[in-house]
């Protein structure tokens, strides 16, 4: 396609996405598709002769947009917040629209310097210790992927250089909790532990964090079988209720036995943004690595997480490839990012983040978490103060874990006394916000029984539209 | 950022990426910026209150542009064509405009769905197996290491669930040539086979491509030492030489002791868009896993890896995750792309590729790589013409790889007299062009002597910017 062409077109499909995000507010929050719906639409074969941009723009109203649960929309409390801000959007408009390749520093030195740059503005921006290294991974999936990897070689003498974990006579063991995410077993699995060597660590009943002195009695144990503890993965805002594991008191437990402390504050990485909520990290600098995703909460467009290491030689390592025609004059002397992750390729991520802060501003930014923190608790309360229902763990984040407990199923004083039917009554009152369309939230087992999870931070969410929530929360789970 | 100050700024935006999009034939090729000039141009802290889009604008040309080895320059010749093709850009666009959020079908159904059916439209064009099943990874970084995960896992009964590879007694072998990927060796590390167990074959000494015979005694005498044959990875167009492992004989080899043949056709891949290059890749079907990247050749904007497997199921049970906060309705009945890769949250990737083809068309796709195919095959007739100069392997795709040898380092019948002399003048006349900024060329090692690559292929090159490359060369090295 020429410039020209791109022209006419990219302008109007600015048009089309400033007007497909103002009129998101109207748009059913869930997608109301069936499965097979949105192939159902599409021919079976490729275009051999150009279409015109019209058919393009017309098919994103009529395909793509019904295919699509809004999380930018305001009544969105799923998952997590998955913000695409604006600002942000335009950075990652710019790096499609540049097209640069980032393999090493010379094929796009701007790509690796303003990465180097972001990285330690949000560094600062979050109290992340002065001496650690930053780069941008994909996801926190890969990025604790990557420290599991660093954490394996370094307790192996870098064995995957020799015979590979096949070469390992006593089995190396990784602690946390069950509420870590699925990314973490997932990571162990992967990297080759094996999930006989996952040590899910007993917690606290109530804030879910896991007990050091649990930790600390594993990790004997293993170490008196004979076994290897090389690593720990702190939860900073778990999955399914944000539960804080305590940092401060896990690393100088694993730094007696030189075990890799990654920090996995995925999600609860934004809110060390907010100085008066550093204390959910205290203790790391301490740590190995941490990773959070700016393309959560703060709201930079997919895919942008963040990881940072005391220490980039481990990355480097056992990431590092050299291949002679990488060659150039400055070796040596710049950073390789390609040696910090698995991929070789790299997109230029940092320019959405670049623009992001620049364009919003930290203390727009700032401003706008203080408010999902307050909403949050403003519904907590709420929860709290009404009959029959429950706030079931500690709101440290913007995330509130609540159910609505119907009399014939649980007694007064909180006993369930027909768990099967508390199950059913959740998810049919779930499945009917969301299938209506007017809020998105999330059903999630919690001590083996279905709960809900109302996770605010939406970038459109107001309190008005918090305060609509809990009136249509009542009216959907009491009617039910 | 409001929808209407984003319309303003990304309009703003737009012209200036068309309007750079038309002066990249006026810039350098190879950034002329040193380590550090990047860096220094960007404050040290991130901006507490926001700044106008005039002035991010504005740095895009002062400090990003420079910083830039300019892939979509009509002479950039480097590592391998990275074409960011403006068709795909505007999907890429669109994509995080909609700020859609990949990690269930449910979150965004037309994400999943339009994936499945261009994966399925590329497979049609490229002739992938029609039961093969198709998904968009970052890179074929990644791809190869998921591949080698999943042989891994399909080798041991999925030991992973149990006690990972340290509970295996037997090492299992990995096979490919020196000419692999980086990520090649660097995925059979991560995996954790460990680099004693990776076996580099041998290869012809003219074509680089794996000798089946060697393959066929590497594994008999792995066999017949107790280790356990179980993948072999396949190279069709190496980085060097775009060399061609002969895959027909390669599976039935393979097949015998049920190893995992993955196949890297990363670059050449585009090739099979045209039906007369499918032979590339003949014997494709008793094969297991194929990647090849849209975002190389073909012009699709980074990131965009396409891997295609015979059987998903190996993938879904390697990588699934299955937390009951990602429970929907429809489970079982759609495909779930999360549990085919590493990530949990994917970007809306298929939109640019969806853009590309309708907007572009497969002839006009195949029209230009066959151009490029054209022009490759008419500078290699004019190396081997010219006095001194010599191509250095089989022009087999887009990459010529040559050299010029003065009279004084190497002997009329192509004796090196001075190794030493001669690695320093290619070196040296390289460097010049690259420096110069009028083109952008890759210096490699081949038979432990640089060589050097022009690999041809980038969006805007024309027969009369090869022709104008042909003299550049000429006159660079022969005065110097």
């Amino acid at each position: 396609m020429e410039p020209e062409e791109f022209r006419a077109a990219a302008h109007a499909l600015v048009d089309w996405i400033a007007d497909y995000r103002e009129r998101i507010p109207e748009l059913p929050v869930q997608s109301q598709v069936k499965p097979g719906d949105v192939a159902g639409l599409l021919p079976v074969s490729a275009p051999a002769a150009p279409e015109s941009f019209d058919a393009v723009l017309r098919d994103l109203d009529h395909v793509v947009v019904p295919g699509i649960t809004q999380v930018q929309h305001p009544n969105y409390y799923g998952w997590f917040p998955s913000n695409a801000t604006l600002s942000s959007v335009l950075g990652d408009f710019a790096t499609a629209g540049l097209g640069a390749l980032g393999i090493t520093w010379q094929s796009a030195p701007s790509l690796t310097e303003v990465e180097e740059v972001v990285v330690a503005w949000l560094r600062e921006l979050t109290g992340v210790p002065e001496t650690w290294y930053g780069v941008i991974q994909d996801t926190a999936s890969t990025a604790c992927l990557v420290a599991l990897l660093a954490a394996r070689e370094r307790a192996t003498d870098y064995s995957e250089t020799r015979g590979g974990l096949q070469a390992e006579p006593a089995p190396m063991t990784v602690y946390t909790t069950e509420y870590a995410h699925s990314s973490i077993p997932k990571a162990v699995a992967l990297a080759g532990f094996g999930m006989d060597n996952l040590r899910v660590v007993e917690t606290d009943p109530w804030t879910r964090a896991l007990r050091p002195a649990a930790l600390a009695e594993a990790i004997a144990a293993d170490v008196a079988e004979g076994r290897r503890p090389v690593a720990v993965v702190v939860n900073i805002g778990t999955t399914g209720t944000t539960a804080v594991d305590p940092l401060a008191e896990i690393v100088p437990i694993a730094r007696e036995h030189g075990m890799w402390v990654h920090v996995d504050a995925a999600m609860a990485g934004s809110a060390l943004l907010l100085p008066e909520q550093r204390g959910l990290v205290d203790g790391l600098e301490g740590a190995d690595s941490l990773t959070w995703n700016p393309h959560k909460w703060m709201g930079t467009v997919l895919d942008c997480s963040l990881m940072y290491v005391a220490d980039p030689e481990h990355l480097v390592r056992v990431m590092a490839t050299d291949p002679s025609y990488l060659r150039s004059t400055v070796d040596g002397s710049v950073t390789q990012f390609k040696d910090w992750g698995i991929p070789l390729g790299r997109r230029f991520r940092a320019l959405k983040l670049w623009f992001q802060l620049r364009l919003d501003g930290v203390e727009a930014i700032r401003d706008r978490l203080r408010r999902d923190l307050a909403n949050a608790r403003w519904l907590a309360d709420q929860v709290e103060a009404a009959p029959r229902w429950r706030v079931l763990a500690p709101v440290s984040l913007q995330t509130v874990v609540l159910r609505h407990e119907p009399p014939d199923v649980v007694s007064p004083d909180g006993e369930v006394l027909d768990g099967a039917a508390l199950d059913a009554h959740t998810l049919s009152w779930v499945d009917a916000i969301n299938d209506s369309g007017r809020a998105f939230i999330t059903p999630a087992k919690l001590d083996g029984r279905w709960s809900v999870r109302v996770s605010i931070g939406a970038e459109p969410t107001t309190a008005a539209d918090v305060a609509a929530l809990w009136d249509l929360l009542r009216s959907t789970a009491e009617r039910g």
